[in-house]
């Protein structure tokens, strides 16, 4: 089959690979129904974040179910189903606590942009829908996968609050849902960091109340004004950059919340400064198998529709263009179809 | 009168100071009662942190109020007040939000190791007992004032639940009220790190289940071995240098949480492995004022006794030794009685 590669940075290649099969009995393999680029696979792309080359890429996954290993028990063949990028067993203390993306027996699930994907511990890390989806819903279940999970994750960690005040920094696709799950988790006031008027609206449709355009010391006092100095209580990192931490950092209340969501890169926090900020922080990985069945039942109730951050779809044949595209940053995030 | 003043390291001079007024209708004036050194005093004392010399020494005190300013409503001379080494309005949003030492008029308290201090904020900082107090009582009280309120922050802010299992970091006094007030709150199982045989057997009066007396990587191995490999639900920090913190987040499990209640000193964290170690990190200076009430209220009914911490009970005069006994580690803790 053909499917997606790495070799180095801009070098996105759709070429031959082994097919996917059974290698552990506890392993799936899926039929892809949609696939999608993620914001954490541009670091590699633009050169930012060391890999092995040639790299399988995508971890954003739902398709149906092809074939089960023999231990699998509930998963089974012909379900369609979600996953997340760590395969998680679902039962260890770490997955018992809700931290399944740092199960004690996690994988790292890579090469779902492709029509085949190997999915390791299925019965701990897919969760199926009830029946097959119609396609209307394919994107919105596509995102619970990864970037609506991550950005729930991302207002659960700062633990937001009906009737609270909170600042998302970040405008792509994670920050845009963090919107979203903060105004599900009774937000008062959401406070969008955000310079494109196309994310703009995007943010102002999810929930947000206020769009904040400067960045830096400059975007710090305007929330801060904003806030009548007081801060935020709820502060969604969802970019991962030393500039982003630090102003996530600064504007949030004394005894408030920030989390981060994307993997830092060059983020170095002073002990002395988190001390004096006052601030709970908390961020990872996000646990997305937690929300999975609640994620996934909102989508399918049609509560929500995190769907529309994809503003691009293209033939997983394409998937070089999405890459270049979200680069760009000429699109939010792009769907790919196999 | 004569007053504690620090010229430099290992300079502490009790000599002849101006004794406090009332400068702001909102001060109170306290004859202190008893007062003490904490381990954050011995950070100048050692020369480890910059400070203006020569600076008033003392921010734990209980004592008969002298005087009051004029917009004092509640606190009235005679009374016996304890108050925190920040003093706050106790009602602003940071206060209202429990978090009185980042309150924004604070004001530090210093000087309390003199006969006589000044407390600004006099309404919002202190809090009376119901009479005064026995002598008994007065090392407790005076514990309440921050060494008992830093510990309880410690494990509150590591969100020690029933049954959970707790690990604490530093034998110093906080420390060990630290266990005691992990103890408070239901763990189940704590384990100190402690090499000193007699604060191990506090620590194990208090509620210790486990001592761990290795440090650093043996000591991180010992933890994960006693908790089966998966970290500790709670971690409280009580020291504030790069090695206990990195102890502190590696002994963590994935989701659990780790507080710090020292001021840092040279502790740098790298994002990324915040991120995977997939911790609540929460800290600061304790916001004592928030349980003051409650753990005043625990010390009258006698439920606690964190005056036994005190193991050195010194005239003020003699100041100067008990600095020297603490920076020795001969005492783990001394009262000073004007």
């Amino acid at each position: 089959m053909l499917g997606t590669m790495l070799y180095g940075p801009n070098d996105i290649r759709f070429e031959d690979v082994a097919q996917p099969t059974i290698l552990h009995p506890t392993d799936a393999v899926i039929r892809v129904t949609a696939a999608c680029v993620c914001g954490s696979d541009l670091w590699p792309y633009r050169g930012l974040q060391a890999h092995d080359a040639p790299m399988p890429m995508g971890h954003e996954y739902c398709g149906i179910v092809e074939e089960v290993g023999s231990a699998v028990k509930t998963i089974r063949p012909g379900q369609f189903v979600i996953g997340s990028f760590f395969a998680s067993d679902n039962t260890c203390p770490h997955c018992q606590h809700g931290y399944q993306s740092s199960c004690q027996n996690r994988e790292f699930v890579g090469g779902a942009q492709a029509p085949m994907l190997r999915v390791p511990l299925a019965d701990g890390t897919l969760v199926a829908t009830p029946e097959i989806p119609s396609a209307d819903l394919i994107p919105s279940l596509l995102a619970v996968s990864d970037v609506m999970g991550t950005g729930w994750f991302a207002a659960d960690a700062a633990n937001v609050r009906p009737g609270a005040t909170a600042v998302v920094v970040g405008d792509g696709a994670v920050g845009l849902l963090a919107v979203l799950s903060a105004k599900l988790m009774g937000a008062e006031r959401i406070i969008a960091m955000s310079r494109h008027p196309d994310r703009q609206a995007i943010a102002r449709q999810l929930g947000a109340t206020n769009i904040v355009e400067e960045r830096g010391e400059d975007g710090i006092a305007r929330i801060r004004d904003l806030t009548k100095g007081v801060g935020a209580d709820s502060v969604l990192e969802c970019v991962g950059t030393a500039q982003s931490m630090d102003q996530a950092l600064k504007v949030v209340r004394p005894g408030g919340f920030t989390s981060f969501v994307g993997v830092p890169h060059g983020v170095e926090l002073r002990g002395e400064d988190l001390f004096f900020y006052h601030v709970h922080l908390h961020g990872g990985p996000a646990p997305v198998r937690r929300f999975l069945p609640d994620l996934i039942a909102k989508v399918w109730d049609k509560q929500i529709n995190p769907g529309l951050v994809f503003d691009l779809d293209l033939p997983l044949a394409q998937v070089a263009d999405a890459y270049r595209a979200m680069d760009e940053r000429r699109a939010i995030k792009a769907i790919l179809r196999p």
